[in-house]
């Protein structure tokens, strides 16, 4: 059994710097017609040279593969008119972060004062600049998304034309806000289409599981998955891939981010086929991404092919994928 | 500022075996008088020649402390009558695992069907010999206490002459049964009054904070800690001490458990003593023990000062306690 997709998107990618953008970005690249890239580096990408520059190395860094990066911005309350209509350009969107919620986000915002965001998200209406955001409270882990909540609705009912995607969505009630703001838009991940608290600390604890958000309750992954499954048309795939050393996971203090990129599509293949939703796949990881940015990426098929995948213990030796060394139901035959 | 507590006992103590026994028995035998020794080896201790043979083992690796190792069984549904009989003069209580459930519980108990488990009970009710469970389901890691419930009252009500300890509560709605059955009783671990599950995973994923059962939300370690600290009549303090290999905590699939033996007494103080309690510490580490389990500890004092303990980064240069590398307010001068 074989499907092919049309250009995959995934619309929320780390690919991090350095050594580590060696090891990723060739494998999103293989596999994706491209992606959003996340700017939280250190420092974080905030102006159009640092923009113009990691997309370089990115460029660089995936090799031969016909891959799109789009490029994000950190979001700043105090970048100008001007500076976001030269940057619309060059980037497809702008990523909001509360100050220190996940990795590298120290940078972030604090508070949701509408009056100190006000100016830049107004810009961005008015010039099409979606926003996403980390929508994450700094209460209680299992309770941070959904505190969060009455943030995203104040921002969508201020700025009725600025879309804005709510990144990584994990629970039933932020999927409920999507049906109460017409510009209110979310990815969801592959590993919270899998998992929930119980496969990260339920049995023995799984620090390659652990990501922020953190997975949650049961119910919640069941209403992920109604979303995904029937390619909710306000829905679409980000794997939030987020790759650190091995000797940052296996530790005392044990970074967040789930590393998914190369599995992504496979697993994606899996779950879908596994539930009856294969015929939904395609809006789920493309065609909702283009409608809802507006873009078009480049030509690109990616077939997939009912042959097991044995996912690699490892990329670079040091990075360790969901399902390391597992055997997934799918794999990419041929991409291009 | 000194106080000295009278026996300090730990009714909830994990001292395994050989190499780690030789490590961690030396240090619950300097601070505390006695502890109840918990049976989940490899095999469980399920007769008396294992429970002779282990408490030789403990005394042997205790060194020349005085603490009073009380002995436990590993519930087994199939005890006779008589082997109860003569067991009763050998150990404090017995210790119900539900199959699977946490470190070495494999042997345990499936289901909770009473026909099944009643004749062990009734004959350890007439014999007044308690019980200890470590009362979780296997529903969502989050649910699994408050969905045992039920099951702690079904025993205490068709048994009400029998002392049911629910092991190392971590919820509200654990503390509400105490009220609603005269039999049961509870132990509280230091960790769960320290910790909730944003210590675990609110920031970096923490593995020596991950345990069996996990720790929950704010408002569940606000009711322990007001159970505690009033030393609620029917709460004693268990640590859970749980100790490890560094390898099997920093590891892609890491094991539950705290080792909290050796900081337990100094940082009971500081909780105590911060939330306006220590007059009611002696009650929680002893004197409850004593009157729920009706034993007399043997003669020792352990004097506490508002001294810093610098807590080692490892003990035996493998086994990393809570609060590793970090400092306590308080410290234990002298026992004796």
């Amino acid at each position: 059994m074989e499907m092919t997709l049309d250009a995959p998107l995934d619309m929320h990618l780390h690919l991090r710097d350095g050594e580590m953008l060696e090891i990723v970005a060739p494998l999103s690249a293989k596999d994706f017609a491209g992606g959003l890239i996340m700017p939280n580096l250190v420092p974080p990408v905030t102006d159009l040279a640092m923009v113009r520059a990691y997309r370089k190395r990115i460029e660089e860094a995936m090799g031969e593969a016909v891959f799109k990066p789009y490029m994000t911005l950190f979001f700043k309350a105090d970048y100008s008119p001007a500076f976001l209509e030269e940057a619309r350009e060059e980037i497809l969107a702008i990523k909001l972060y509360p100050a220190g919620i996940t990795t590298n986000s120290e940078g972030g915002v604090k508070g949701f004062d509408l009056a100190t965001l006000s100016p830049v998200l107004g810009v961005m209406s008015d010039l099409g600049i979606p926003l996403c955001v980390h929508g994450e409270s700094d209460g209680f882990v299992m309770d941070r998304e959904s505190e969060f909540i009455p943030v995203y609705e104040r921002l969508a009912g201020a700025f009725p034309d600025l879309k804005i995607v709510m990144e990584h969505v994990t629970t039933a009630a932020a999927l409920g806000a999507l049906e109460r703001h017409e510009n209110l838009y979310a990815t969801i991940t592959l590993h919270h289409l899998y998992i929930t608290l119980d496969e990260v600390a339920g049995g023995l604890l799984r620090p390659h599981l652990f990501c922020k958000p953190i997975a949650k309750r049961p119910e919640d992954r069941a209403a992920l998955r109604e979303a995904a499954f029937k390619a909710h048309p306000k829905v679409m795939f980000g794997s939030d891939s987020a790759p650190h050393p091995r000797e940052a996971k296996e530790a005392p203090g044990c970074a967040a981010g789930v590393f998914t990129a190369p599995v992504a599509l496979p697993a994606l293949a899996q779950l879908f086929e596994a539930h009856g939703a294969l015929e939904n796949l395609q809006a789920f990881v493309s065609d909702n991404a283009r409608r809802i940015y507006g873009i078009e990426p480049p030509a690109k098929k990616v077939t997939l092919q009912k042959t097991p995948m044995r996912v690699p213990a490892g990329y670079g030796e040091a990075v360790v994928p969901m399902f390391a060394g597992e055997e997934l139901a799918w794999s990419v035959a041929r991409a291009g």
